[in-house]
């Protein structure tokens, strides 16, 4: 909320994180599917969880697996679009849609009737179109991996082992893309573009790192890092954390307000971000995937900060 | 946000909604349509605007044609699904989802696929679901007038005229109606069922009214007027802001969330519902609609109010 | 074919039906299920089996359970499509298509997108709309039980226990005619439209009657009887011949077509009418259904027919 | 019909296809539009009209440009079809099915809800399942255009440049072929199938060849040529004329076996072929396509052989 520049003084997060690791940890993997659909996601070990926060004040929190590499997979649509937000601004939105997708039986169905335009950045047709955007702009998936980079603070890279299995296996997203460009949507060729959609979700981020790198979401654009450029405006800032609440979970994104209240990101690599705006930036990992492709442990850990903090947005 | 219970004092609103009526009330009736599809609301004065508030302790503001009743058709969705959870909780969700529906397109498409379980309490199916809980409650449009009455402190009529204009033209609803009934999702006959919904849609309320009568959602659920018995949990009307923000709005939900930022609920008559949770509830009214079904002189207010105080969720 | 009027003679059917026969009734009932919907399809023993033809040239022939009656169902939808035709001819095509609809998903998806024009006569949704133009001319299912009296020389009769099971069950059909009515596709109320259909579904014929009643489809419309007032024209007895073959059997069409190659008509009362355009009508009956909805030793004693006499169009 | 062996002595169709070109050739271009999705295609003259056939005698008629050469395009599919039969027989169907496809709509929801299975061969989707199974047995377009140099007793080329076009502009048929990989429905690369398929839908030929090529489909699959081998099996060859019966013609199947009464199989270069089983094959060409990608004088000149000859399977 923007009105309240001088709220009370940020509490110390760091025994609340640790006693929702403990709680959650041991739980790890009870529940829930680790995405098998690419041997380096199927090998992870399902038994981890970690988490971290960020305030806009800059102080942090982290506990159990907060250090430990995962692949971000979906979660990097969210910086995909922030850079391309940078780059072009309103103009996005000549090729991608801010509305719900309903759900994933729709994704093809919805791209048909509404002639190659997806619904919203986070969807993967959505993502493609903003991969396309990005290609145009001379960008690559490496410059997300600078820009992360950046953001965190560290040094941020793709795993190319996981970017090779997208793409050798990423028939759906070939599909994607091709309807899309047969519909004059997409305007470079279908490799580059799939190309860079495929590395960037093979970004590898801890959650310390991502609860970081997001960190200009919950202060109205500013750099997370103290840097003097902002990453996005303000109102671009509130617009994306709208995106997130309203389409940022797959077919889950009503459930997520209802539940949780805040704007999240998940990724099939067990990664969620979610975002207190005015506050702080939260990070959590858990592998095992509920069947809507969300991190199980994850939204448990969320329902239960959320639960014990009171920061909703509602 | 639950963390500010003694945020800073309330500023007094009624200078900004003076100004925001003296800025948009000549355009009303400019841009958009009046709906057309029954009589007693074709008829309506496309050129008029109201807009009311009521801040948490009670402060109220109003300006424009802020005393004129108007029929509040879908916003009475919010009130018919406060009343159902006041009755049987989370026994609801057992017939009516929590997600967004996509499209008006979908509505059909998704009950078949998903076998006659509305997607929300917002879209027509879910508010006719909603209706069938009532009835096996044994309640009537008639104990949600005088729950609004006793809410708004004022008594709310049904308008009768449009109740029986909606109950002859409503095919489209008698199919919903029966196409649940054959999933065995409404357990009662269509004819009282549609009944309460056709009367609850035909509620005559005014913007000073909706203003107070939604007081509860800004104030974790307590009575508006002060009364003694909360009308929600803190939890219920927490969720019922998350449900309104993100399926609230027809198939713009995600253009509210990005655009305005507060959930809201909107209808046909042209009236729309916002909420600032813990500060204020707002009530805008202009009966020419975009081709969402959303006002768009309600929507243009919105902003502006919205871009003026800062109040967002985001 | 037109072009022979003076084929061979006719041969002797009756070995060949009593052969079917008796390879087949001793299968009835050992796969599919009978339809369970309404009590009184239920109670049907599905031990049964039937069979009768009647050649251009009159001469008759059946087996089985020939002389037992039940519920024709969805073959009367043949019937009111000839009564259609009769009364109102080419203008009845403003209101109903003559495409394949796919598959049954498809039936609310292809109303809406299709604004409420079904696709063909034969599904659900299209007999709907042919029983709205037969109410606007006057017309009731006593007419059709009059008309099938006399194709088939018999009284004919509605089992009234049938048509109201299906009046009070029919909740699907009370939205298909809702839905075509919100679209105005629909001239009469709901109410008597929807009497009429359920009354023609409750029809009760035996194999005999049914082959002799839908012996102007292989007489190029000609009065099975020898009536001097042809029941149809060439032409349009010629197109609901292709009309049956391309929609004539739920989602079966392309099925039947591969597999027996004649124009049929089938009903959930496990009946089926089939024709041998210039050559013989054919009536089978069983009464349990496979998935699809299509008697299932009828589909195999049509199998056997066609393979033993050579006789498809194709 | 298989029980006429010796039916009546063949007519002499020359005047008729003669009368036919006079009356229609005149119209050729004048309604309908040649497809311009490729350059190729764009170019090609309107005003042109051919028409031949081919008695199960041998007898021959051809009027118009009748000896012109054009795109065969989707009517390939009857022949990548047949080979397919030929090789792996019944084991297609595990692969694509044999129903309508209801709309163009549907091709990509269908094939989703239908987890990759395309709805019959004759559908885009179809006949890359089909070319799958031919690259899988080790063919290419190469050997299809062997195959009808055979049947038509004269070389039958492939147009390069059309070919060309078609896979650099081919993205909706790229999506398609990725779309059923990613159900696991296509065994081999994407490339070489599209390549296949792409070619095959090059091979020109003129109405005279096709009408000799599809000799086998109405001589329970002999070789139309004399050829000791049979192209198809008897009972192949009669399902072969049900499937173009029922999808042969995109959305139109309908209309064509109402309007019409003959299998037939289309394509976007404006050819069209009919069979008459047991008498003849009939093939029509005129560049310029109704909405629905039929050539609308072909359609004419169908409907116009029919009602001269009561040529139809009904």
């Amino acid at each position: 909320m923007r009105t309240t520049p001088h709220g009370p003084p940020t509490p110390d997060f760091q025994p609340l994180l640790d006693e929702i690791a403990a709680a959650l940890r041991p739980q790890a993997g009870q529940q829930g599917k680790v995405a098998s659909y690419i041997p380096a996601l199927a090998r992870v070990n399902a038994a981890q969880f970690g988490i971290a926060l960020r305030t806009c004040e800059g102080a942090e929190a982290a506990a159990g697996d907060c250090d430990t590499p995962f692949s971000i997979q979906s979660v990097s649509k969210l910086f995909s679009l922030t850079m391309c937000l940078q780059l072009i601004g309103e103009a996005l939105w000549q090729r991608v849609g801010r509305e719900p997708s309903g759900n994933p039986f729709n994704s093809l169905v919805q791209l048909e009737s509404e002639h190659g335009l997806p619904r919203n950045p986070f969807i993967n047709a959505g993502a493609i179109a903003v991969a396309d955007r990005l290609v145009s702009q001379g960008r690559s998936a490496g410059d997300l991996a600078a820009m992360l980079s950046d953001l965190a603070g560290t040094a941020i890279e793709i795993d190319e082992e996981v970017a090779a299995s997208e793409a050798a296996t990423g028939f759906r997203n070939h599909a994607l893309a091709n309807f899309m460009k047969s519909f004059g949507k997409i305007d470079n060729d279908v490799a580059p573009v799939l190309e860079l959609y495929f590395r960037q979700c093979a970004l590898r981020m801890n959650c310390r790192q991502l609860a970081r790198a997001a960190g200009y979401l919950c202060r109205d654009g500013g750099h997370p890092g103290g840097g003097a450029t902002p990453v996005l405006t303000e109102r671009q800032a509130r617009r994306v954390n709208a995106l997130m609440l309203t389409c940022g979970t797959y077919d889950m994104a009503g459930e997520f307000a209802f539940l949780i209240g805040l704007p999240c990101k998940s990724g099939v690599g067990g990664g969620i971000v979610a975002v207190v705006p005015d506050r702080l930036t939260l990070s959590v990992w858990s592998p095992a995937l509920d069947a809507s492709g969300n991190s199980w442990l994850g939204m448990r850990a969320l329902e239960m900060f959320v639960a014990r903090t009171g920061l909703s947005v509602f």
